[in-house]
């Protein structure tokens, strides 16, 4: 038997092969890490793709098939569907399967997951800040987690050495990790993601009720700032659906908190308020390049 | 005397010479456009850097003193300055003199030059739909506008043999050009770039607010939507506190229909409604693949 020195795990059942699922798939062929991969989907179109493209070696429909013999099982669909496949799966797994998920939520993701499984110390719920505006698993690359942060939400009682082997997973896949709460992980990401996005399919959503004709002018003229926020509000949207139903509070918090901030900038442009503007804008510009310098 | 084919102009003096004047300028140079370039600016910095970059032959700290004897005056300033740089300059210019302009709003622009004016007919409002995050004259570079659109407003009274010279300059330049009523120009810009500069200002102004380990950690995990934010929110604050002060009425109309937006899009998420965003969200990826598709 030759020793694979990246081989982490025997087999690898990704429940789920989308943009993530596939980037996964296709950076642990890269680098060794599994002996099988096998994939998950409920739709034939994306089972075929999945084989096709070389991803994995077998696909199923029914999720409690594909874990079996799994040492790892990856839930990578819309975190809406969680519950669901924790219920089919958990009598399948064992002690010895490891379960980890990449969902962008992670507080509504383990209420919805361990209560369902049989040794809840092994499921180490993560998510890799990482993603572009395409799905399907013809939308992965190896290199999507390349100096992107990975976030894992264990707690008290998830097992350490189940944690380190995540922690190796992410790393050999080019990503820095860091872990903290789940409900700590929904607040930031609140703030850095999930509001950026609504904000971004609301200002697009304005522009398709426009009539016609100006709504065909500002597709036309669309580069200057408008042309952005339609590459992100052209993200799937059935995750983002499910993210907004599953981080609803925190969603809902920073939302108000833009929304006086919006009203204090509208009041300063009705009263011609020069001074109030050039503040801000200031203010912006250094966060600009406090990222930056990071 | 050689006869340079490109040749449109003897002297262009622009007023004011950022990213966008001193990337006109290396592209006339590349391109022969004019025997002479000089530039005005306020800030001794600038006219420094504007003679060490080899963009103008000449500076001047006196825009009256700068148009002397140029056929082509530019102006490429804060929109707010426009008002007292046509008066210094009235004077000074004659019958022969086309000016222009880069403001990003064009009804205020007209309202504050053309009065000021010996022969307002000579004057052609432009704004090329082009720019980056980033200011001054070492920012420029001879490609920002090609392949993007520069839009002229002038009336009935223009003068047609200087729309067409600036029509010549902008395709000369790469820049494709569309002819519009000033008041429709700013609700198209409105929607297109002035609407989303300000709710980019305003999510990061929100995230600065924040408590100082929270903002830390908003910075560090900012790729995920927010960082696209923060890059629209570096734009130069003064041309755009001058923008917002400049194109008030359609910046607060279109602001009202996207709140209104979004208080539908907050309900919904409050209420649990997952088929209103998804049916939202399905809409405005139908738009990014329009754009892609023009």
């Amino acid at each position: 038997v030759w020793i694979v020195p990246n081989l982490l795990f025997n087999r690898v059942a990704f429940i789920g092969i989308g943009l993530i699922g596939s980037s996964m798939a296709k950076r642990m062929l890269k680098e060794g890490m599994a002996k099988e991969l096998v994939a998950c989907s409920r739709s034939s179109d994306t089972r075929q793709k999945a084989l096709d493209l070389g991803l994995v070696s077998k696909t199923y429909e029914d999720p409690a098939k594909a874990v079996k013999g799994a040492d790892l099982v990856v839930i990578a669909t819309p975190v809406g569907s969680y519950s669901d496949i924790a219920q089919s799966i958990a009598s399948v797994i064992d002690l010895n399967t490891i379960i980890t998920d990449v969902g962008s939520v992670k507080k509504a993701v383990v209420d919805s997951v361990k209560p369902y499984l049989q040794f809840p110390n092994k499921f180490v719920p993560g998510h890799p800040i990482a993603g572009t505006e395409f799905s399907g698993p013809e939308a992965g690359f190896s290199e999507l987690f390349e100096g992107r942060w990975t976030i894992l939400t264990p707690d008290m009682q998830t097992d350490e050495e189940a944690v380190n082997k995540i922690i190796c997973m992410w790393e050999g896949m080019g990503s820095k990790v860091e872990i903290m709460s789940s409900e700590h992980h929904d607040m930031v990401l609140a703030i850095t993601s999930h509001l950026p996005h609504l904000i971004a399919y609301t200002i697009v959503g304005t522009a398709t009720e426009l009539e016609e004709d100006l709504r065909r002018e500002v597709m036309k003229y669309s580069a200057s700032g408008f042309r952005d926020f339609t590459r992100i509000a052209a993200s799937d949207p059935i995750m983002w659906r499910d993210i907004f139903l599953n981080n609803k509070e925190a969603t809902l918090d920073v939302l108000q908190r833009f929304s006086e901030d919006l009203t204090v900038l509208q009041k300063a442009i009705r009263r011609s308020d020069g001074e109030a503007l050039e503040d801000l804008f200031s203010r912006t510009r250094a966060v600009r390049r406090d990222i930056l310098e990071l």
